[in-house]
């Protein structure tokens, strides 16, 4: 659990929502609760982090973080829309200014032609935005695990700092 | 995020797991994600791990988890009722055969003469048992949190062994 970079991430990312005056969920499946252990790392991080779901399974994607059944049947479950509708899903459900969603296939079986093992989604949902980055990290099951976390913890900070021109 | 001692017992939890055909979901507070973290570390731990909560606020605690509002007024959210609240909630809310809940003070802060900083509650419930046990757990709030990890996994892998006489 002693991540260096995470550590540093995480820090940067509370100071950021507590200075916004923000609270943030998470709704995680491919880092299987990697973004909450990152955020919490941080003493004091109940003033802003409300909580998370690991919502592993399609039934959880649907039940707790309220993603249309619709969606995952038409994109799949690693899709830009899953990664949305996680991450307003959890800031629904948390009533959180900021929610973020991961998806992706961290191997090392479950890859297809057109979303190999590595293909991750990430959404954010804020009260300006809903946004989604794809990637396609390279590595192993570890790997692609740590690196959306590093991912999702910078875009966190990203859509936190003011900026010309808006967000996103 | 690498941690040899946790990727080991979260191995042998899979197994465990796998060879009773039985699964698990987690309700976690203070160890904010570090349990689901570990178990889907492992390749295929879909099979076995349905979800978890992190139920860093009370709120949640009672809204995600259905820990009773009167068990937290009345023994406080770090408390043996509250552990087996949210280990038995979190198997309810994904249907699993195990549910395992985490809830104490990882520090800095919270610490109370009657339960000072360290002072943490595992609960494991089962089709058979509901239980919960006590730490006073020694170090620095990543060392509280990831002994913490530690223990429930081994709890899981104890509540799963074949023993004469019964289980807890």
């Amino acid at each position: 659990m002693a991540d260096r970079v995470i550590a540093r991430l995480s820090r940067k990312a509370g100071k950021a929502l507590c200075a916004a005056g923000w609270t943030v969920a998470i709704g995680e499946s491919c880092t299987g609760g990697g973004v909450c252990e990152a955020l919490t790392k941080i003493p004091g991080s109940s003033a802003y982090f409300l909580g998370g779901v690991v919502a592993y399974g399609n039934r959880s994607k649907t039940r707790d973080l309220e993603v249309p059944d619709s969606r995952i049947a038409g994109h799949g479950a690693v899709s830009e829309e899953v990664a949305e509708a996680m991450a307003d899903g959890a800031r629904r459900r948390f009533g959180a200014d900021v929610g973020i969603g991961t998806t992706g296939i961290a191997g090392p079986g479950g890859g297809m032609p057109e979303k190999p093992v590595g293909t991750v989604w990430i959404g954010i949902s804020t009260p300006d935005v809903r946004l989604s980055h794809r990637y396609r990290f390279r590595g192993d099951r570890e790997a692609v695990r740590r690196k959306t976390v590093v991912r999702a913890l910078e875009l966190l900070i990203e859509c936190l700092s003011p900026r010309e021109g808006g967000i996103g």
